[in-house]
């Protein structure tokens, strides 16, 4: 524990102590709290900053305000990439990110955030709640002096907008793209540059032509950033990012501090926030492409199958080669491996198979465009 | 308030003002209930019985045992489809099971539980939770006196398990089917009889020849059930019931008298259990697959397109009846039918195109059988 959090400690003991003389009640229990979360987004983001804003104020309800969470936006306590950093050390109590932003601390984070060609959204969450995944994610954060939880999920991406049509895998070469993570390796073993810029900047850079497309936000987000105005090609489906998880990171000496029911009630708040976000962003992305479509501006356009098929197989070996870095990402990659493969069987004799029927026979009128 | 819950709730009061005066704090927030859940499934019945026990531990955990959740197994406190009136009347205090047990009450309970050819998990969990789902819901559920909350979800189902083969339509025709709600009354449409049987009686009514086929449980409840012993031909997808809500019902006289703190707590907590029952059940329903073809008995069949098609008319027919018989029901279908259009729009472009594309290079090794 450092400094600063005895410091902080101490004064919750000493309320703590307070409160147990006047109500006859255990220390624990009355100490109250205020933890400081730092987030990789704007405040008011839709759908990011509003899911950690929800999220810190079910913590505070479910504690009854026992833990208060007050939310740092992005760059505002630290800069947003440092937040990994100051939960481990304990100048932020917890973070709210996308584990893709900590592959430089590890590759094995590509795996509790989103792998190209890799689980669904419903898929991801059975692999982390049931399936195996939270074992070896505590054991992966661990060293760091972290404690992740799941706590949201985007569903389903698109792949992106591009200024320029992709008819095979040839024109995705010399492109500048603004595609972050695993799936910025993976164009560029397909002959593209991949940066990372921040949403507020695409249509902008897209407009200026300084870059020739950007990474697949949904539909909800691209009309937010104003992707439409300055991008002609809107190309699917999302397979560099199928769907991203976000998550909570809490710093390991606070976790084993706070009570049983108050690690307890984030928990519960995570999970809660998981389905709320997931809802968020399936309702809206849906409302979205209609809007898109209503607006006449927009055909979204399937990769060509010799696209995806050159994707596929760059994805392939730029995730089997960061697994070959380390023990540690290894016997991720292999768990998810594993669960990927049972979750592909099973999806094709259900999910899958559904889809398929539903369009059919379309028993509720016309099918939609 | 009928009698027995003003009599529970003086008890409570009293104890609330006993513990005020000794400890200084609200009455209300003191007051300790114990909450009568009643159930529609044995209590140890996997994914749903489990499911209830532990909504129910999450309930006191959260309110740190201010609340209290016994939970009564089918068939103890009051026989299992009396569940909904023992809420209704405060006999019970609340109830674990699925609506569509209910039509008798409305038949709008379908789109509460699962349509024919209707949403997906992910689907259903936005149109509830973000896309004007839940306020139809509390509007349908007012007038019997229950504020409804969706509290798990099966996930992807399967057709069902067969002791002859479905090559087209016609072979439906005179076949005696377990298949409960609508599912049974789209089979009818077809020329099948169609009854429900409990789970446990499924094998044996297959394997004695009283009934030819039974309701699509996955591969986790069919092994569970002993259903590949006793029927031959397996069938996908599952067409009448592509996902399945598991439900809360609380007495709407009791759910205004709870402290926010404790409708808030109930509220995660049926959220939270509504993303770990959908991850335990596509975890388990995974492993289940590959136990069935592992074991070399079962190869699961596609229904012909025929079949699926003729049994998407006749759902098209059954639930635009249903919605023609009352204005609740024709409001809450038509709600239903516009955002089932746009998630069929948004899948298309993401999802179910995901998938696809997940087939085509499969960079992860060869693609499973």
């Amino acid at each position: 524990m450092n400094r600063r959090r005895l410091l902080r400690a101490g004064v919750a003991g000493a309320l703590g102590v307070g409160a147990v003389a006047a109500e006859a009640a255990p220390a624990r229990a009355q100490a109250k709290r205020e933890l400081r979360m730092v987030t990789t987004w704007p405040a008011d983001f839709p759908g990011l900053g509003s899911a950690a804003g929800r999220l810190a104020g079910r913590i505070g309800a479910l504690t009854r305000g026992r833990l208060t969470v007050a939310v740092h936006a992005a760059d505002s306590l630290v800069p947003a990439f440092d937040s990994f950093d100051a939960v481990a050390s304990g100048d932020a109590d917890l973070y709210h990110a996308i584990e893709s932003y900590w592959l430089a601390k590890s590759p094995a984070y590509a795996f509790f955030s989103a792998v190209p060609f890799g689980l669904t959204a419903t898929e991801t969450i059975a692999w982390i709640t049931s399936g195996g995944g939270q074992p070896l994610w505590d054991a992966l954060s661990a060293p760091f002096n972290i404690k992740p939880l799941m706590a949201g999920h985007t569903g389903s991406q698109s792949t992106g907008w591009f200024t320029r049509e992709i008819a095979s895998a040839e024109d995705l070469r010399g492109l500048r793209l603004a595609l972050p993570g695993l799936g910025g390796r993976v164009m560029r073993q397909l002959g593209a540059s991949a940066v990372a810029l921040p949403g507020r900047d695409l249509a902008a850079a897209l407009a200026a032509g300084t870059i020739d497309g950007v990474e697949g936000y949904g539909p909800w987000h691209s009309l937010t950033l104003g992707l439409p105005a300055a991008a002609r090609y809107a190309y699917y489906p999302g397979v560099h990012e199928p769907g991203t998880i976000l998550s909570v990171g809490i710093n390991r000496e606070l976790w084993p501090d706070l009570a049983a029911e108050d690690r307890a009630a984030i928990e519960a708040a995570a999970l809660a926030e998981t389905l709320t976000t997931l809802a968020e962003f399936e309702t809206a992305n849906a409302r979205a492409v209609e809007t898109l479509r209503g607006e006449g501006a927009v055909e979204p356009r399937r990769f060509p199958e010799a696209v995806l098929a050159a994707i596929g197989a760059a994805a392939g070996g730029v995730v089997a080669e960061i697994a070959a870095g380390d023990a540690t990402t290894a016997q991720v990659y292999a768990a998810f491996l594993a669960f990927r493969r049972s979750a592909v069987t099973w999806s094709k004799v259900s999910l899958h198979a559904y889809l398929n029927a539903r369009l059919l026979p379309f028993p509720y009128g016309a099918p939609p465009p």
